[in-house]
């Protein structure tokens, strides 16, 4: 739980109070520093800065920021304008705009009660609640997750995975990595192999991070090497995150993935991807449709990011820098839910879809 | 050329002299700085940590040193030591294999004209012009095999290629990044992919500078970002090196190149292979005999070598680090050699076959 939630007082009759730091992901794994978000421009750079990430924890705490703007007095039209500011502070990931549109509803809900003079002590309290919900939503499906996900893992299996995917991307135990911590605790034996992730380096600052922090045995390997140990069997599976899925199982992850999801096709590997519920995208036929991210080019030129810059290529070389890339669904065995397991095979047939809950 | 014979005297009555540098690769693209080699030692130290690299150019540059090591007075039986030494400091490459056994072969043919005192002026002399033989040889090499490949380069090709494979790897303009500077000078629009390469991003460091000095349109990209591009039809043809062919035509190159051979088989993408016969290792019946390194592990924790060191992996953190794979011949479009172009169905069918010249 990367989320803290240090001092928390919900009393209808005052204003509910609330603090909240967030581990400052770009510092990690040398220095472990919470950091305050006491607004949401400061929840929006965080977020834009990668000091906290993960799909499904940027919603939570950008919903906990606008409890915050809303308990230090902001206006519905002030909350209105600054939801949008964190919707496209990354807008690829779809939990972002799910978690921001719960909180919009419940404006809306104060809206069309028609009371004439808002009430902002109600407003803030009930904005608090929706985002505390949703942080325990959060924990709730990753627990649900991570069972599903886990009793695919066996004893002797050796995992790829990609990015982070763990409790530094969630509120609970995280997604992909939470399958794999998971499986772990039940005390399977297990390996895991970490893409390190370039350009920004999630799997070998934090995902290795993460295994340490849960003695899970790990090999970290550069992006390049996946295939190669694919090739030689010392891969078995592969479990993946992701940003947006869209209806027809096709869905976007950090870059990279794509390129997984082909050589775990060419080496009969399963490929997993796990998300929860929020990263379905009901409005989003394919994968054609998620917007894609470029990124800094001095991502790519070299190391860029709060741990400084360091820039090995020609100073004004020529980048591309995509934050992610899309995995159709015909790559994709199957996909890890929070409310089951769907088949590849069973999607493909028409057995199972995917559906509004 | 990045071989600098800076002063060089061949007189048969007195002693030859022999003077070389080499441009520090380590450095590029910061700072173009010439260093001696002054002896075997610092020859080996200089192939070891890539200093000078590319396995053309080190067979090269071993085999002057050892000259070198003969004007200077070694004996013979420290000459082959020597020579042993030289060959561990980069077991994956047979051309280095190759010159230096020419080198010892002219060793051999002195001692078996059984002279009883062995006129040391006589070997240095002709291991020097052995070795002068080797660079010449190569950079025509080079030429036949830029040829070669250029014509499978048209008008409007988008090409992804991987570490480098330019002047800064061979005596001459280079293999398969030579292939590709060919087909600009004729006049053909193109444009390059450049994969960085982790972990030594010998692209984004190497290839990027050639690709700049030679003023040809290039995108710099991570190495996880090939695959996307690939999928998105940004990429037309792959063109890459490669260390070592066994004579079935599986080959060994830097890590990373069996992944793009997967993607490109999967994107129907013509993938080529250049290399000069120098590279055939005739006693190697498959790619399974290859024997592959492992490099120091702070290279994948961080960023490691002559540029100064930057971890950002959890300080102990387990790594592999092989610094080649090895790609099957079956998922060669062809290979580019300075004796012509092997395509794989006349290859398959033995229709040709790679026979000692």
């Amino acid at each position: 739980m990367m989320v803290h939630l240090e001092s928390l007082s919900l009393r209808f009759n005052s204003l509910p109070q609330i603090q909240f730091k967030i581990l400052d992901q770009t510092l990690l794994p040398w220095k472990e520093e919470w950091v305050s978000i006491r607004n949401v421009d400061e929840c929006v750079s965080a977020i834009k800065k990668l000091k906290v990430r993960g799909a499904p924890l940027i919603g939570i705490v950008a919903s906990l920021s606008l409890a915050l703007s809303s308990i230090e007095g902001s206006s519905i039209e002030q909350i209105e304008k600054e939801a949008k500011d964190l919707i496209e502070a990354r807008p690829t990931a779809v939990n972002l705009m799910h978690s921001i549109s719960r909180m919009l509803k419940v404006v809306e809900n104060i809206k069309s009660q028609k009371i004439e003079i808002i009430q902002s002590k109600d407003l803030s309290t009930l904005l608090l609640q929706e985002a505390i919900q949703l942080f325990n939503e959060d924990k709730k499906l990753c627990d649900e997750m991570s069972h599903f996900g886990s009793e695919l893992i066996l004893n002797g299996d050796r995992i790829l995975t990609h990015c982070n995917t763990g409790g530094l991307a969630t509120a609970g135990c995280g997604t992909a990595l939470g399958a794999i911590i998971k499986a772990h605790q039940q005390g399977k034996n297990i390996h895991v192999y970490v893409d390190e992730t370039r350009p920004l380096l999630q799997g070998g600052r934090l995902t290795a991070w993460e295994l340490e922090k849960n003695k899970i045995p790990y090999t970290l390997i550069t992006d390049s090497m996946a295939g190669h140990l694919m090739g030689t069997g010392s891969i078995n599976k592969i479990f993946v995150g992701c940003d947006r899925i869209a209806k027809n199982g096709d869905f976007a992850n950090k870059i990279g993935t794509y390129s997984l999801s082909v050589l775990a096709h060419y080496h009969k590997i399963p490929f997993y991807v796990v998300g929860p519920s929020t990263t379905i995208d009901w409005n989003c036929q394919s994968g054609s449709n998620i917007p894609i991210e470029q990124r800094d080019f001095q991502e790519v030129r070299g190391l860029s990011g709060a741990m400084g810059e360091w820039i090995w290529a020609p100073q004004q070389a020529p980048v591309y820098n995509p934050s992610f890339d899309v995995t159709p669904a015909h790559l994709v065995t199957a996909w890890i839910f929070n409310f089951g397991v769907f088949k590849k095979i069973d999607f493909e047939s028409g057995k199972v879809q995917l559906c509004m809950p």
